[in-house]
This record gives C-alpha cells, sequence and structure tokens, in this order.
C-alpha cells in the first residue's frame, strides 16, 4: 500500500537512503570536529536539564506518571528519583527545555538535543555502551533530524509545527534504532513509526505543553525504534510518500537535503548554545544591551529611553509587552533588553516571577520600544538608548553571541554549565561533571557522567 | 501566548466550549439510545479486539513493551497478560483495530471506539466505575473525537491524516478526562496537551503502523487528561488557535460542527458497524455478492466472469489486484467479491494467508472486474455476472448491510461478536461475555466483563 511519489524534489527513496546511511555509520567516520561539536551538544543539554529539574513541569511529570511506570532503569537528571527508560527520557527532554536554554539549529530552530540525547541517556544507563558510541549515536540523531527539518522548512514551521517536537521524534528514532543495531529494514520501519507520530504545536509556547514536546518525541523515537527492533512494520516510505510526514505536514519538500552529502555535510555542526535563558531572537537586543552597560557603565536611572531595531521575527515571537509570570518574561524582548542592563546577564534569575514584577524593572521595560526593520539579520539590532541628559548612545550588533559566526566558546559552555549545575548539584559535583563530559570519548561507559548527574548519595 | 483568531467559522472558545460540555454533562441527560448506542459501540470494540488478540502486531507490542512497563494494571483483552493502564490503552487499541473490523463514523471515518474505549476501559480496572459512568464517558468520548474530526473532514483526512488517531485523541482525552473529574480548566488542559500529539498517517495502510495508530491515540489522549489533572499547563485554545490543532493539521475548519447543538445533536449516534473484515468501502460489493450467492445458489465453477461498478473510493483504497498476504486481501475488492461467492461471507478466515493464495480464490478473484461509476453512492454497487451458459444476473445494492440506512441489528453485532470471541474464549464464555456486555448500564462495576475478558484461568 506505500504509494510511491515524484512530487517534489529528490523524492525516490528518501527514507531508504538516510536509514542505509545511519546503519552503515561508523564512529571513526566522523570527523574530529562533529564529534567534538556531539560532546558540546550533550554538556549544553545536560546543564540545561540540571538546572532546571525542579521545575514545576518536571515535578508535575513525575509524579504523574510515577504511579504507572516500569523498573527504575534511568537516572531522572538532577534528582534522586529513578524511573523506567520511556518516562526517563520524557521527563528528561521535558526538564532539558523548560528553560528555553538548550541548543538550537539555526536554520530550522530545531532545539536537536532534547528528543535525541534524552532517549539515548536513558537507554545508556539500561544498556550499557561506551562514550564513543554514544556520541556517534547523538551525533547521527540531530543530523538525522536537522536534514529532515531541513527539508521542510520553513512552511512546516510557519504552519505551527514546533518543529523540535515533529522532527525530533526522527532523530530519537535513529539514535535509538543506531544503539539497538537495527538492519536496514529496521531502521526504515523505526523512521517510518516515527512518521506517525508529530508532536507539538507553536501555539503552546508559553505553557509548560511547550516542553513536553522534546520529551514525547524522544519518547516516541524511543518506541518507533524498540518497536521495529522487534518487527514492528511501517511503510518503507514514511517520510516521502505522497501521504508521507513531510507532504501531510508541510507544503515545501526538498528531499536532496536529507539524501545528499551524507557523511559529507554535517548539519550537526551547524547546532549552536544559547548564552541567554530565552528565545533566540532575542539574544542581539541583550548581548548590544550588556555591551552598553558595561561600556558606558550604564544603570537605569541614567536612561530616558531604548530604542530597538529589529529582525521582524523578535516581535512576533517575542513581542509580549507586560509579563506577569516569569515564563512571559522569555517572550518579552523589552523585558529582556530591560535585566541586560540592570543585571548585565539574562539567565534563569532574570526570568523568575519575582524578577517580572520588579517595579525598577518595570520602569526601565516601559520606556523600550521596538520597530521590525526588515533589512536586520536574525542575530543582528540597532540599539539607540537616550540618556536622561538627552544625549544618545548606539550599538550595532551584526552577530550575536552564540550565533553561528560567534559561537560561544568551550570556556562559555563551561560557565554556562556551571552557573546551571552548582545551584542544583553543588561546586564541586559540577566540577566533577563537567570534567567527566569533556572526557567522555574515551570512557568505556556512561557510569560515571550518570552518577555525577544526581545528588550525592 | 494563545494567539485567538477569527479565520474561520465560530471560531471563539471552540476549547473551552467543548470543555464545558464534556466537564457539566451527567448521564441522565443523555437520550436512551444514545446511551444504548454507546453499549453497541462497546460490544463491537471488545468483539474485534478479543477476536485479533493473538494477531501479530500484538505479540511484538506486548513482548517490545513489558520489559519498560508499570504494575500489573490493566487486562489485555483476550489474553493472560496484565500490564500498566497506559501500555494496556495502547496494546487494546492496536487489537481493536488490526483486523479492520471496528467501527467506522461514517462521516469522517474516524473508528471511534478504538482510541476511546481502550484508554477507559484501562483505566476502569484502575479506578472502578459504575457501567453507567463508563457508558457515558464513551458516549461523550466519542462525541468530542467525531465533531472535532467533522470540523477538518474531508481536508484533513486528504492531506494524508488517518484521522482516527489524528482526532481519536481528543476523544481518548476527553473521556478519560471526565472519568477524572477534571474541572474545566484542566480539561480544557487535557484537550490542549492532546492537540500537540495528533497520530497518523495514511500512508501506513497496509502496514502495522496502521493499527498502532488507535492504540497511541488512547495513550496519548490519556496521558494528556493525566497530566492535566496534576496541573500540567496547555494553551487554552488548543484546537482552534491560529497556530493549533485545526489550522496546522487542515486547510478546512468549521468550529460550529464542535459547538454547535453539543447535547442535542448526538454524532455518537451516526457510529456504524462492519458486517465484514475489510475496507467499508468493499462492502457493497460484498453484499451484493453474498446476496446474489444465496438467491441463485451460484458457485465458482458457474461463473465466467463478474463485473462492479463502484464508487470512486473503492479502486482508490482497495484496487490490490494480486494480494500476496491476508493483509493485502482487505485492500482488494477483487478477493472480497471471490470470497464472498465462494464462501458467502467476509470475516477474518476469509482474509488469511492461505486464503488470499487458494488458487480457486484465485481463478474467481481473476475474472472479476471493476470500473467507477462517479454516480454511485459510497454505500452502493451495480453487479453483473456473466454465467458459464452466458446468460447474466444483476444486482443493485442501494444501502450495504452495515450503512447508516441498513444498520447491522442487535442480532446482527451479537453473531460478529460471538464469531470473533469463540475461537479465543470458548463458546461458553462468549455467551457470558456477550449477556455481560448487554447489561453493562446497570452493573456497579465493569469487574464482571474484564474477567470474562480472559481465558478462564
Amino acid at each position: 500500500m506505500n504509494q510511491a511519489t515524484t512530487s517534489a524534489a529528490g523524492a525516490q527513496n528518501v527514507t531508504r537512503t538516510l536509514a542505509r546511511y545511519l546503519v552503515n555509520a561508523k564512529p571513526a567516520d566522523l570527523p574530529p570536529a562533529v564529534r567534538d561539536h556531539a560532546v558540546r551538544t550533550f554538556l549544553n543539554w545536560l546543564g540545561c536539564a540540571v538546572g532546571s529539574c525542579h521545575h514545576e513541569a518536571v515535578d508535575i511529570a513525575i509524579r504523574t506518571l510515577a504511579p504507572f511506570g516500569g523498573p527504575a532503569q534511568a537516572s531522572i537528571l538532577g534528582r534522586t528519583e529513578r524511573m523506567d527508560i520511556f518516562s526517563a527520557a520524557l521527563v528528561n527532554g521535558i526538564s532539558s527545555h523548560v528553560f528555553d536554554f538548550d541548543d538550537t539549529h539555526l536554520k530550522t530552530v530545531i532545539h536537536p538535543a532534547g528528543p535525541v540525547a534524552s532517549a539515548i541517556f536513558a537507554l545508556a544507563e539500561y544498556r550499557p555502551m561506551s562514550g564513543a558510541e554514544f556520541v556517534h549515536a547523538l551525533a547521527l540523531g540531530v543530523e538525522a533530524e536537522c536534514r529532515i527539518g531541513n527539508a521542510v522548512y520553513p512552511d512546516h514551521y510557519d504552519r505551527g509545527w514546533h518543529i523540535t517536537g515533529s522532527a525530533g521524534v526522527f532523530g530519537a528514532a535513529a539514535a535509538v534504532g543506531k544503539l539497538l543495531g537495527l538492519d536496514k529494514e529496521k531502521m526504515v520501519w523505526a523512521l517510518g513509526i516515527a512518521a506517525s507520530q508529530p508532536v507539538g504545536l507553536r501555539e503552546q509556547f508559553g505553557t509548560m505543553t511547550k516542553s513536553f514536546h522534546p520529551g514525547r518525541a524522544a519518547q516516541n523515537g524511543m518506541t518507533a525504534a524498540f518497536l521495529a527492533s522487534e518487527g514492528y512494520t511501517s511503510s518503507l516510505q514514511g517520510i516521502e510518500a505522497k501521504r508521507g510526514w513531510a507532504n501531510v505536514t508541510s507544503t515545501k519538500q526538498d528531499y536532496r537535503e536529507i539524501t545528499e552529502g551524507l557523511g559529507e555535510r554535517h548539519e550537526s555542526l551547524l547546532n549552536s548554545y544559547k548564552p541567554f535563558a530565552c528565545g533566540i531572537v532575542i539574544h542581539p537586543a541583550i548581548d548590544g544591551c550588556i555591551q552598553l552597560r558595561n561600556e558606558h557603565g550604564l544603570t537605569a536611572d541614567k536612561i530616558a529611553s531604548i530604542h530597538l531595531k529589529v529582525h521582524p521575527l523578535v516581535l512576533e515571537l517575542t513581542g509580549k509587552r507586560t509579563p506577569q509570570v516569569g515564563l512571559e518574561g522569555k517572550f518579552s524582548v523589552f523585558h529582556s533588553a530591560a535585566v541586560a542592563i540592570i543585571d548585565g546577564r539574562a539567565g534563569e534569575n532574570q526570568y523568575s516571577d519575582a524578577a517580572v514584577l520588579d517595579p525598577a524593572t518595570i520602569r526601565l521595560r516601559d520606556s523600550v520600544d521596538a520597530t521590525v526593520d526588515t533589512g536586520m539579520a536574525a542575530d543582528a539590532v540597532f540599539i539607540t538608548v537616550t540618556l536622561t541628559d538627552g544625549s544618545t548612545l548606539t550599538k550595532f550588533v551584526e552577530h550575536a553571541i552564540g550565533s553561528k559566526d560567534r559561537p560561544m566558546t568551550n570556556d562559555d559552555l563551561a560557565v554556562k554549565f556551571t552557573d546551571l549545575v552548582e545551584p542544583v548539584l553543588g561546586a564541586a559535583r559540577a566540577a566533577e561533571l563537567l570534567k567527566a563530559c569533556w572526557d567522555m570519548q574515551g570512557a568505556p561507559d556512561l557510569a560515571q557522567i550518570t552518577a555525577l548527574s544526581r545528588p550525592a548519595a
């Protein structure tokens, strides 16, 4: 019943071509830079998940699922609970995204680690594997979901799919399938079963369900791979068929993004990390405000008004004028500019419920204005600060920190990791865990990382 | 972040209006005919699930999930295993659909019971409830998913969504949410979390993943309701928002189908039951062939050729000329006409692997021809049989048995149930179970039905 189609560029054997690559790939085939970048991806994911492990959404998910879950097979990051691997994948996926601080594949705005790392980190505790195998599977999973995302972006995202969940499910299926040692036929089935389970609507932004998306995508992809491993059949063209995933969820399909240059062009290298705990489109404004603050010793009382010229997406996604709770602050470029001036940073503390209700912050926030400049790049901003004495300061940020052209260094990532992990696990454990992550490619298994990512007994 | 929209008819407060109805509904508000029809829906679902409980897809799902599942909380129909309620919902949902013999809401081709009954039957064993409460929740869940399906059908289905999974998730969330006693706010969240988890592509037809769809929809809706019950938030406009479910998955939205006449117009009354174990579009042809056979004592050796004038969907969905395995036979109007003549029926036995390879069946099948008549109704067919002596017999079926205008009677349903259940549970147990189902509205709980739906200890 699997109908072939040639309705879009390169629509022949897309699922099979991707599956063949995944099955044949060997760790040594990947350039060291790709493997090192996967370690950065893992480190960033782990820091985010540990840092937000006590968020209310995580508490609710654990207490909801616990009465129905299986044996204690896998750890919940930063916490003492252990759950079956499917539940752990969901919960850790929620943690990793709930601060909106995780990684971003800039071409698709997919947050790649959530669906993939959450699935295979749970699996690694149940079926031990070497650090090198883990890193390889992570890189392959990220590669699969980002390529599939490329094939349908932007139409798929514009339509309203939260692409992290809707494409992420393939990343989880690919990575888990690789670690289960699926053959080509079963890998095709795994991708096919995943195709029937896209997760996530953009409408959920600003609610707990946004974070549910990468967690559920991890769980769905894992389910797909396990079912396929036991012989559960699916379409052989789950991605590209006339009524397959890409046609059902998008008006654009460019299958060459999936099938061309496999093993040569590495989308996973384009994964980037956020220096600030909010939507990436606000980062240029925060970066510029912090630079102005530090260069001129700016304080709120010296400022009459702030004007931002921004990329169109900034006001579409983060135009909230009067956030009432911390989570809404992450969708307010106005609040974000204000805390950048006042605190010189935009970490989780700047997006607490108290922070958005702070009178001094509100005063400064109300003086921030933003207009769209259709010529402005997504990672750029132009800021004009008018001081109370009538003079003005300006700052043009061409590439925000964390963007492709100005990536966070390993040292930057270590600082971010430490900021997130220390409050949960303490300074000593955070430092040990950081070191174990940097060394993970040589580790015989992930036992040390798993143990250190929980509180000391 | 929940953007309102007025892009389609009646787009105001759709999710909230539906949630309010679900929360306020009381069993006594439903007309007796609606409640009785819900019992028929349950009986048909139970028979299908028990009858196919040893299908390979069910075996695979159980052995895949068992190592990760929770406590033995709920029964697997027809089998000795018990699993946690989420796993049981998935597995029983697979069983109920794997024979393609389950119920059909003819306006949307949703198979309503799979997602809803699979979820609440598992729940009923974990949290005992009266038969009346169960039947009420089943009717409400079916009502919710069919109304939501109406709002987007046919565009949503034409695009390629297997609407049983993609709309069914709402039915499961509504029914489980009702039984958990959710208040209005939490019911809105349950529907919202469900909105992020549509399941199923039509591309999967002919593979095991088709049956995965209602099972996973049951599980997803149940997950949504349980998360909401503990306070997990979602959009308040999951169905109707600009980037909500209906806009993301369809180009058509008619929200009046969801919100108008709640409690007065009952979509659940339009649920129908299949007399034959295959796609509903073939039923007129089977019905007509059986009638010709019985009226004229037809046998294969007397027939030179059979010609069918059919509705266009018949060849689009079931035009398989040379099925090689039993499942493919269900998508072959040619095979179906042949077995109807030879055996006078089209139950599961007529769609075994052996049946599609039987030489006598193949000989007759190869003499069957079909042409599309765009004026033919979906539940009609015109059959011409040319005999070996050159004479012809004709039969016009205006409304196939099982259609809205010629529904199966309770006696018909009992025969179908018995045919399905006896081979699994034996004649005595099948009869007892049948009686318990007919009496379920007066039962204090579902314990008797649950016990009888498993093999004797």
